[in-house]
This record gives structure tokens, sequence and C-alpha cells, in this order.
């Protein structure tokens, strides 16, 4: 497997990098972006991933989020993959913004004509690991000493690929997540169009069941949320989330932000914090 | 004169607020971004503005720069103004991103068609400050408690305009400034197309040749530059910046950054450097 440098470019003394690939999993090119920080031209650092939200390529956390000197204070790389399978030959609902390319969901499609290419979560846990640790220095990748966090649809994608690989991720976190896909407008469209409508094939890909169905590991859950995000009652509910990590005793930390909203500004305001919580987790041990 | 909201998003404690209004000396609407920090609820608090490069907006800056933790940290608002005048009656050259629209340089143009909208200097110094001054809790719009800064042609706008106006502002800064617009092409370009051929006319807008001229106040200028950015020889040709400043005895720091490029990563790396350098020049007195 080999990349393709797109452009690197200097960001507070590390460096962005854009890169693309053959993809065995999702059957086409992806593009990719990673922050490397600077203490990587000294050693191997852990690596964090971050998952976007709907509409979003690799690009708009690069941009907008203003990570690279947390992850260059801290010394650890960010790895931004696209969200879904892209290119001519991958099918799409050119009107839809919530369903096929920009929305992948972070989930592997078994109906057609979606399960030939949309298989976002094997891509991030199987396929991504070993060509960033094959390629870069980045030491977290294969041994699982690797943080992940998203945002809406990415938020949902960070909690529950980290839920079901514990073995593969020491922290996780969220901003603004879709809490419970099974019970919102978002997540019903997605789970109906890529799983079909049986929903007992829906389960593995809901936090709020996953986090009931918990056993053995537990993570110290942190989800940032702002009070004016306009997508909070219909489609975020993170009272689902609270309810699911109360009753099974999971830990929880939610941060109800008064007055802010969806959009990058909110991300940007607390990223830091997020990133600090991360990277304490990745250095014990 | 009034202002209309488009947006007012919570970022870092403070508000980001696009709004618009009708400009009498650009002749058409002019769009424009104010961050207010979290003070400004509570007292007046000086401000700072960002002037953008080629092709920008009032929105590059905002998305891109990260500079709202720095703004809340230190107590200033930021005010982005548009780069050129905008509206379908304005002209413009569509095929050329370096003239016309998202071109405006930051001069008063004399010939036509373009006189009749490209003032851009009369806008940011004399049309903006009383209007921000009267719709948002500022002090310094009126009183000349302001700085100002900005990249490329923008730093050839915030150099001009400072030295020109030093009873206006308090400090000045630039990124990878066009230091010279009389000898690089992009600068000839636009002062033969909005100031016709007759160079005399041209230096009034060449920040070399001002600081020659210089009596008086003296700013210290900061200067950031990146070593890789790829406009460097041809258009920015920082060595005229220094040999003006040094011919004319004036104060400058120029900051070389190797392995930088010209973008918004080179920008954000070091705008908490720059905001510092003007909260201190802003709060002194």
């Amino acid at each position: 497997m080999t990349i393709q440098i797109l452009s690197r470019v200097k960001s507070f003394g590390g460096w962005q990098i854009q890169f693309e690939h053959a993809s065995a999993v999702n059957n086409c090119t992806m593009r990719c972006s990673l922050y490397l920080p600077p203490q990587a031209e000294q050693h191997a650092v852990p690596l964090l991933y971050w998952l976007s939200g709907l509409t979003c390529s690799d690009e708009n956390f690069v941009q907008k989020a203003g990570a690279q000197q947390h992850a260059a204070m801290h010394g650890v790389a960010i790895v931004c993959p696209d969200t879904s399978p892209r290119g001519e030959q991958v099918p799409d609902v050119a009107e839809a913004y919530d369903f096929g390319k920009g929305a992948g969901f972070y989930l592997s499609a078994t109906q057609a004509p979606w399960a030939e290419h949309y298989h976002m979560d094997k891509y991030i846990c199987q396929e991504l690991p070993p060509l960033l640790q094959n390629e870069f220095a980045i030491e977290g990748a294969i041994d699982g000493r690797q943080g992940i966090m998203g945002h809406s649809m990415g938020g949902h994608g960070a909690l529950t690929l980290a839920l079901k690989n514990p073995q593969r991720y020491r922290s996780v976190s969220a901003f603004a997540p879709i809490a419970s896909p099974m019970n919102c407008p978002w997540g019903e469209k997605a789970l109906t169009g890529y799983l079909g409508a049986n929903r007992e094939t829906w389960f593995d890909y809901d936090s709020c069941h996953l986090i009931r169905q918990a056993s053995g590991h537990k993570f110290h859950l942190l989800v940032e949320q702002g009070m004016a995000d306009p997508f909070l009652k219909e489609q975020l509910k993170p009272e689902l989330l609270t309810a699911a990590c109360r009753a099974a005793d999971y830990p929880l930390t939610l941060n109800e932000r008064p007055d802010y909203d969806h959009s990058y500004f909110f991300i940007a305001s607390f990223i830091g914090e997020h990133i600090a919580f991360h990277a304490r987790q990745l250095a014990d041990g």
C-alpha cells in the first residue's frame, strides 16, 4: 500500500499533510489529512483520530478547528479521514446532504448499491492504522495507543468505534454527537439506507445501545454540547446518552455550553480541552 | 447609518458577528465581520483591524486564523472588512484574481470605471470607525486607540494606512506584506488600473516610499514572513522593506520563518504573537 502526498504545509512547528491512497475496504481512492507535531521529527508520537460530520471532507477540521497548536503542545498527531468513500464510481444521492457521499456514518453498508464501497468503520479501524504506522512516524496506530474524537455524525462514529474496539483506543470524546442514530431522523434515514429496514441490524451502530451492553473496560466519555445547537432536540438528543450512561453506570462528563451552536466556532472554543484530555490518557503507562 | 446583522455565533466566550451595511464611500452594500471578546459585555474594548489578501472576503480570517482565542484573552475586538466593494453594479474583471472584486488594494481609485466604487482606504479609515463605535461596544474606533494588521495585499494595506494615519492607530503589523507595490507585478497591475500610468500618483500607496518620507511619529513595525512563501521573491520582496527602514532609521522587526508558506496555516501559527504585540500597545496609557 502506497500513499501519494498532495500537500505538506508548515503549521505550529509541525507539518499539516494531505495524502491520498487506494483503499481496499472502500474500493476507491481515499483522501486523508494528518498533522504531525514537531516532536514527530525526534521520536514516534501517539495518534488522535478526528471524525467529521455530515457534508465534511478531510479538510474542514484542519482549516477551522485550530487544533494544530494543541497537538504541537502535547506532541500528538491528528489524523482526519474523509467522511465517506469518494469518486465517480461511488454511488451517491446527489440531492441529499445526509446520505451517500459526505455521509458515510462510520458503518459497513450491507445494502446494494452501497455495500460495494461504504465501509468507513473498517477503513478507520483496520485499514488506516497500518498505513499510518508504516508511512509516518507514529507509534500508536498499531499498538493501540490511539485516541478518537469527532463531531455530530463523527461524534457518533468516535463513540461507536471506541465502544466496539476498546483494545484499539485509550480515549474517546465527542462534540455534539448524534447520541442515538436509531432514534433520530438523520440516523434512521442512514441506517435504513445502508443496512435495510430490519432494526435488529442497527443496534451495533447506536452508542446508547452499546453503552447499555458494555462489559469489561469502560472509557471515561467526554462530550461537549452547545445549548444553542439547532439540531439539539431533533437529531442529537444528549439526554439519551445521559440516560444510557446512568443506567449502565458508565462514566460520562457532558459539558453543556450555553449559547454555543453546532459550528466549528463551537469546536474551536473547546478543542484544546479535548486534546489535553486525550493527551493525558495517551501518555499514561 | 444602520447595519443588518447576518449572523452572531458564540466563540471563545465572545461573539463572532457578521453584518452588512450601506457604504457611502464605496457606493454599495459592504459585508463585514467583527469579533467581540467576552470583556465587551462589561466595558468598551479596543479595536484591531485585520485586512485580508487577494481573493479573500471578510470570512477567511474569521474561519482559519484561530484569532478569537487571543482576542478573548487580551480583551480586544477584531474587525475584518471585505477586500473590495461588492455587488452586481460594481465593475470587475471576472477572469482576474488580482484586480477588481476581491482585490481592492486599500486605495482610492481615480480611473473609470473603478473610481465610482473602489475606495477601500477611505472605507476603513473614515467610514467604518464611527459605524463600529456607534453600533458596538468599542472604545478605540473614534479616539484612535486602534491597531491594524493584515496579510499580503492586506499587509500592504495595514502598513500604508498606518503610515499615512498615525493619529488613527497605535500599532501595526503584517504577515507576508506586498512590501512595495510599485516594484512587483501584483502592485504594478493594480496601481496602473486603479490610478493610471503616471507613477507619481502611486507613491502614496507604497510602504517603502512612505517609510522613507516618514517624519514625526514612528511605529515599531512587526512583520512576519514565511521563507517557503511562493510569492516571496517576485511579489513580496521584504528586502525592500528592510532597506527602506534601514535608510530611514525606522524601527522594524522582521521575523523570517523557515519552511512556512503564504497560507492561513502560517498566519495561525503566529497570530497569537501579533495580537499580543498589538494588545500591549493598545493597553498603554
